[in-house]
């Protein structure tokens, strides 16, 4: 155990590479990665003397039995041990409380109300199983009309709030993808995830899957742990993506885990790609892949995008668009999918400077924030300001900060609760080597904390790597406006007499000698200036020779230049667009009864931006003259661009609008005249009367957020009518 | 030839189900579909005649020769020889000119006209060969910033358009899709191409496009074919979609066709599947394809759209989304590569009733059209009114004659000339055996005719292939107001009387007799009644026997039917957005010269809808009161969402303008003072004075449509300064 926890914490462990890859991929379950905590701790101790205390009075009664002690004395140590049982079980639920967090204690609840939302969503056609006709693909989902427009809708506020405000190179690349540029990125040979196979059946798991269960399992169930049992058994869990196949499979074999439907053993785990593979062309020599992620579209054109900028850094490209990845066994429902739409935004920056000229705008938003030692000192997020937490240095940058304020307010704006939002920084281990900073935007669900937002600052390392493989470099200069001067080292081995003294070596010594740095050239000059000898390692001969001052010259020149030649650093906020819509439809969702109180009725309280429909138009009742009126409005709010429903069944108006609640539509026109209709509010259930003429208008400058309801009300006459109102 | 020719015209050459699914791959070379034109065929003729004469005259002037004829006459003979030489060339040209049509005769223009676009679009970065820095992959291409701008608005009007002003039921279905799917749709088996294989270095080649090279290089190069030798090759060209493997391969040998680099012999042609293949999760036991077409996700959803929609008829459900064609190999540039962006559209309707509510709206619009008998006729696509069209049968019913009237709109609102736009319907032999009628939009471009968009009635084929394979039945209802009576045919067989008589074999005759149609059960009814007795023949025992009136009771029931279920028939407007987009390049590039005249500009004269970016900004000089002006109403604008461009760099009014010229944007505003500045519009360069506070709304109303630039110069002064304008 001790040599577990001493592992699990060494750097040997942590694949940050791998981490990286696998961004939005999970979500760390964060209860796991602090220690124990105290109310745990202390109940566990107690649950474990209380069993001991039961156990010694077991033997008490058992005792007093066999020596056919008095009744009243045996009555009264069975009252104890009885007493001494009541007490314990009191114990063993507040542990479970205790243990249980979001998926145990209010598990029941958290599950219940998952159900509920996706019912109403999968009823309302929110989303489908895609080809559920024929029993559906795992990890596969359709959006059906109202789930499209919501995305579209989300889709459509990115572009205003991120392309158009920071005037991004909105770019739509290929998701067919040859494999040249996904071995640059890495993927071909770390984008994996351990499997393990049934040994009879052949059914693959997971491995970090199935040892995950095990241990949640024993945690919330298995109150007799120890608590050095419980601490071991926490561990894993905190270092599960960091665990290697061996380590893995020897988790997997020290705990007995077995197949989970028919208990076979398991083979070792071994590395499964998650890209889905296919060829290119009808040769089936040229294997390409579906991409896993947009970014290596942008990557790739970089010189191009550079040039478009005038030659310029800053600048920003982004992409929306598919990507793929073939999970091994999705679960989770719409949050771990085979196929998903990410939003990508790559900004360049030179890493000698990365101040931003809009910091200012959000540098006075504040906001949950959950740094690194928070996490590792095991306390909670904490509110903080962003202009703080960027001159204090816990962002490491401008830019990065300036993202991470950009990124609160478009999910904010969007609708998601800012309590129920946090950013939380990488743990060093999880974080790539290369890695200058990195924090994830975490919703909230019925699933605990999602990823959803990932913002990285990812220095210089796609750029490089591209470069490497394409030979084609993808850097940006810096031109000088007059020409600097340069000290720059200059080393001259002298070959002559470097031959005559090293024949055969010469040539490692030659590269050795030029490949010192300024520090250790410095040190040789000095000594050969002093002693005119020195004894230098050669890295390459595994051995040192003997360097004598007529071997080599070093010194320093003043060079002009006229120009910064460097690869830029890039910082990159990368939207899991699903995540986010599902964890929206999670915080828009509330119940109310009905008027009769006999039932619940399920509302969606979308923002109208976020709306899939922002509007009906009802006729009061059946009646040619209304119909017409409510045929001119939507003819009003088509020219509009404004999406709307028209209801002319029969049915009664509390129906229509607990049917329209339920899609989260935010007006309602109710048409009961020829000349003037009323406009219902979905959540406040005010109304307002509008002459007919305007009524699209006003609703369109509502929904555009022109003008917010309160401004609207202030406008126009309220309306109150019992006998029209709710069900 | 004739056996060809003949053969041709047959309906089993027809692959009617193949065609459907190459639906958007290919456009017909119309040139080449009608017989040949009278210019050209007497062209030919005279040419001929020409060269009959020419050699005649050769002749004559070698037996002057031989005979030693006197020199006035051999010079005499000679100048008619060179007379006629210089006669039959003048033939030549013209022939070349009729033969050439857009590939030949102007084929030089086209082609440098062509490359005049492509080059703009591809240093502007409207679009980039995808993976270029790894040298690229044939038939994939990346959109670039204005590129990506032009696609995100021509799906925004197709949004605003069809789905909203329709109510349409928009989806967005996974790209990943299982084979059963496929297998049922008919892709699995049927969506291929004919391939051959250079035999020494395993070149793969499209059949049909080597058949296709070789005749249009004799056509357009050979003067001295017979003219009946043109027919042939003509009919070869017409027909090459229909041609089987067998076909194919025998031309191929017929024309001594081989490897086009190598000049090796060419395997025979067989079929190789367009989809790109991969497997969906880790047992690679589960076949999957990245889909080819948007709609089968829609056929697959019908159950719950039609429940979302009502349980009501008629109703359009559409999809925006990526396809993918794994080509063998792209040509064409833009227009015939691996992936692309559909949008398509499934309108589901009662096969009993495909009128349209909304016809009248577009009855009265004229276009081109191309029906049938025109094009076998060898006629010219003529203007008719979509209203008349439908009205004589040209066009099979409302609902197909809407959605066409609705495509014309669509297309040319984006700025698509509508005199290079035809709709030209399918011949028979391009129509699959299931589909009622279908017409292509197709627009003409360097390349020819292209079709754009496929608008079908495709009858109940697709539901009923989905319902057949899954076992889910996809129909609708028709609720009858009240019970209607059918009549309808009972037949009932005695199976103990069939028994006696025919031991073993009356299963067969009882399938047999239940199998009969009315009209065959009539016949049997009055046959037994008069005679007591007939032979009936039994397909599955191959032979009759002898039915007497006692062995089978047939009559006539009067029955009450509540509702009627039936599949829906589906028409389908299938738009190919990159052709649609990249059509509008060339419809919308100009060239004018600069004001020097020493060199031509290029313009893109988008309307603003379609422009990707709406407006650049200008301080007239460097000036830090300007350049503050500037960036206020860059503010407004963004707020707006208004996309456009701040170019505060020191260049002349004139570059600047040639600059965005070439992006296409419609609106330049110059700041030249801190109150007022003008609004400047691209085609016409008029200039309107403007107030600093008013000028981000008169653009937004511009841009958005809400007022014309007309309207926008009636109400704001006009600017006129030399000093400021062009080059």
């Amino acid at each position: 155990m001790r040599f577990l926890f001493l592992n699990l914490l060494s750097p040997l462990f942590s694949k940050p590479y791998y981490r990286h890859l696998l961004n939005l991929r999970h979500s760390l379950p964060l209860s796991y990665t602090t220690t124990m905590d105290a109310v745990e701790e202390a109940l566990r101790k107690t649950l474990a003397s209380k069993q001991a205390s039961l156990e010694a009075q077991a033997n008490a009664v058992r005792d007093l039995k066999a020596s056919k002690a008095s009744k009243p004395d045996l009555d009264a140590a069975i009252e104890l041990l009885n007493a001494l049982k009541l007490d314990k079980a009191s114990t063993e639920r507040k542990l479970l409380d205790a243990v249980g967090g979001a998926n145990g204690g209010n598990g029941v609840s958290n599950e219940v109300f998952r159900q509920l939302v996706n019912n109403t969503l999968e009823r309302r056609l929110f989303y489908i199983p895609s080809f559920k006709i024929y029993r559906g693909v795992a990890g596969l989902y359709d959006y059906g009309p109202p789930g499209c427009a919501v995305k579209s809708n989300v889709l459509a506020f990115w572009r205003q709030h991120f392309v158009l405000e920071e005037n991004m190179l909105e770019v739509d690349c290929s998701c067919v993808t040859p494999e040249v540029v996904l071995k640059a990125s890495g993927h071909v040979e770390k984008f994996t995830d351990l499997m393990v196979k049934d040994e009879k059946t052949g059914t693959c798991f997971r491995a970090d899957h199935l040892l995950k269960d095990f241990c949640k399992e024993k945690l919330e169930k298995d109150l007799s742990l120890t608590v050095e049992k419980v601490v071991e058994l926490k561990h894993v869990l905190a270092m599960l993506d960091d665990l290697s196949a061996e380590e893995l499979g020897a988790k997997i074999k020290e705990y007995g885990i077995t197949s989970p439907e028919t208990k076979n053993p398991l083979s070792d785990p071994y590395p499964f790609n998650l890209m889905f593979q296919t060829s290119i062309g009808p040769s089936a020599a040229s294997t390409g892949y579906m991409r896993p992620e947009t970014a290596q579209g942008i990557f790739v054109n970089f010189r191009d995008l550079y040039y478009y900028n005038g030659n310029k850094l800053p600048f920003a490209a982004a992409q929306i668009g598919q990507a793929f990845r073939n999970e091994i066994s999705p679960r989770q429902g719409l949050l771990r999918v085979r196929e998903f739409t990410l939003a990508e935004i790559e900004h360049f920056v030179d890493p000698e400077d990365k101040s931003h000229p809009k910091f200012v705008d959000v540098a006075n938003l504040e906001f949950l924030m959950f740094p690194r030692e928070e996490q590792i000192s095991g306390q909670q997020a904490k509110k903080l300001c962003i202009g703080e937490a960027v001159s204090k240095g816990i962002v490491n940058n401008e830019t990065l900060g300036y993202f991470l304020g950009r990124v609160y307010l478009f999910l904010t704006h969007l609708g998601i609760d800012k309590e129920r939002l946090r950013f939380r920084q990488h743990l060093a281990n999880e974080m790539a080597h290369y890695a200058a900073d990195c924090w994830d935007a975490e919703i909230e669900c019925s699933y605990g904390w999602i990823e959803c937002v990932g913002i990285a600052d990812r220095s210089a390392f796609d750029l490089r790597a591209h470069t490497e493989k394409s030979g084609v470099p993808l850097v940006a200069q810096e031109k000088f406006s007059e020409p600097r001067e340069v000290e720059k080292l200059v080393i001259t081995p002298v070959k002559k007499e470097l031959g005559l003294a090293f024949k055969g070596t010469q040539k490692m010594i030659v590269e050795a000698l030029e490949a010192m740095n300024e520090k250790e050239a410095m040190e040789m000059k000095a000594a050969l200036e002093t002693k005119g000898e020195l004894e230098f390692h050669v890295c390459t001969l595994g051995k040192a020779v003997s360097i004598k001052s007529n071997m080599v010259s070093i010194s320093k020149v003043i060079k002009k230049e006229h120009q910064r030649v460097f690869t830029p650093s890039v910082i990159e906020p990368s939207f899991g667009i699903g995540r986010i819509i599902y964890c929206l439809y999670e915080h828009s969702f509330h119940t109310r009864p009905s008027k009769a109180g006999d039932e619940q009725l399920n509302v969606f309280r979308f923002p109208p931006l976020v709306a899939p429909i922002k509007c009906t138009v009802f006729p009061l009742v059946q009646n040619p003259k209304y119909e017409e009126v409510a045929k001119k409005i939507s003819k009003s709010l088509t020219f509009g661009g404004i999406s709307h429903k028209i209801d002319i069944t029969g049915n009664s108006i509390g129906k229509r609008y607990a049917r329209t609640d339920e899609l989260g539509v935010p007006f309602a026109i109710t048409v009961d005249s020829d000349t003037s209709v009323t406009i219902r509010e979905r959540d406040s259930k005010d109304q307002i009367r509008v002459n007919v003429e305007e009524v699209a208008s006003v609703v369109k400058a509502v929904t555009d957020g022109h003008i917010t309801w309160a401004n609207a009300q202030s406008r126009y006459p309220s309306h109150s009518s019992v006998s029209v109102d709710e069900e």
